[in-house]
């Protein structure tokens, strides 16, 4: 039988990492994020710094490029291997126990291979602004800026590996607004779903 | 103080009609849908037929012809008229008392006027074909035909109104599957939420 899996996909500073771990605390469950990163160092030899910047987004001042371009070895970019290698270790983590998972396209990767509740998280600009600021402390660039750079990657690294266009309501079952709902309420309605 | 309004969007055949009247029953606050249309056609003398082809969808065979280009008084189509009936007569309902709307984008509508939970309901094609052919019965198109057209020509109508683009998550406090969850889970969580 297929674990239940919740995937969590997220907007920046939206409190969609606090909510999985939030969630995976309460149903008793792991919660794999940074964890995720690790095993893939472990398996892939790339150093953990360089597995951030190309698991998720589209590695900066890379662009695409990255992705399209500099393909280093056989056709395949460092992106394409660190992209396998996550591909690898989303699948084994879903395979070993009911577990949450944050960001990574593990929606789209556990499609057929888990018993998915996808679930994607938002909240306004003003919201998240006020978010990563608390969080992440202030920096050169305005808030506004780096939320906006990193919505336009993230969306980019996920059109370009899953052919499917992130945001869009009808390609997850619960989306959730955190900024007006509040973590809390997105906590519980995703604990009752499950 | 303004009144807490659930606005519901959905998609043609996602029962989000079914889960605004359920919820409605459940906070024991009016639901209106129909209700609107009726509304309208007596403050516009235009009949309900008329009214139900123009209040939410572009209407079939005029395209955008009716809200582009047949501007027949003032610069104004029909369409244009329905729609400040329809905008007056949300604005009255949502006034009046704590409700639910359904469709006719009373979210957009509402945004500065009610205290809104704005709710996107949306489902897989399967689950929607098998719906409306069991509500609505066969047609000589094929369900997926009429809900392709539907979706469209809903969507058409809501970003050409509104200018905000129809069904994208971050434009809805919550979105749900409503072929995953099932009706019964979506109506719990908005009741929830409320």
């Amino acid at each position: 039988m297929k674990n239940r899996v919740i995937t969590i996909s997220r907007q920046f500073g939206s409190g969609g990492r606090t909510i999985g771990k939030e969630v995976a605390v309460k149903l008793g469950i792991p919660c794999y994020d940074h964890e995720v990163i690790e095993e893939i160092a472990e398996k892939s030899g790339f150093t953990k710094e360089y597995i951030e910047k190309r698991s998720e987004d589209v590695a900066r001042g890379s662009w695409l490029t990255g992705a399209l371009f500099g393909r280093e070895y056989a056709g395949y970019s460092a992106q394409d291997y660190v992209w396998k290698f996550q591909r690898d270790t989303i699948l084994e983590l879903a395979a070993k126990s009911p577990c949450v998972i944050v960001g990574r396209c593990a929606d789209y990767l556990l499609k057929d291979e888990a018993d998915c509740l996808t679930v994607f998280i938002h909240a306004d600009m003003d919201k998240r602004a006020e978010r990563i600021v608390k969080q992440y402390g202030e920096r050169s660039e305005s808030p506004e800026k780096r939320l906006k750079d990193k919505d336009k990657r993230r969306a980019a690294y996920y059109q370009f590996y899953t052919d499917t266009q992130w945001g869009i309501a009808g390609n997850y079952h619960v989306s959730l607004d955190s900024g007006v709902l509040g973590i809390e309420k997105c906590v519980d309605v995703l604990v009752g779903l499950y």
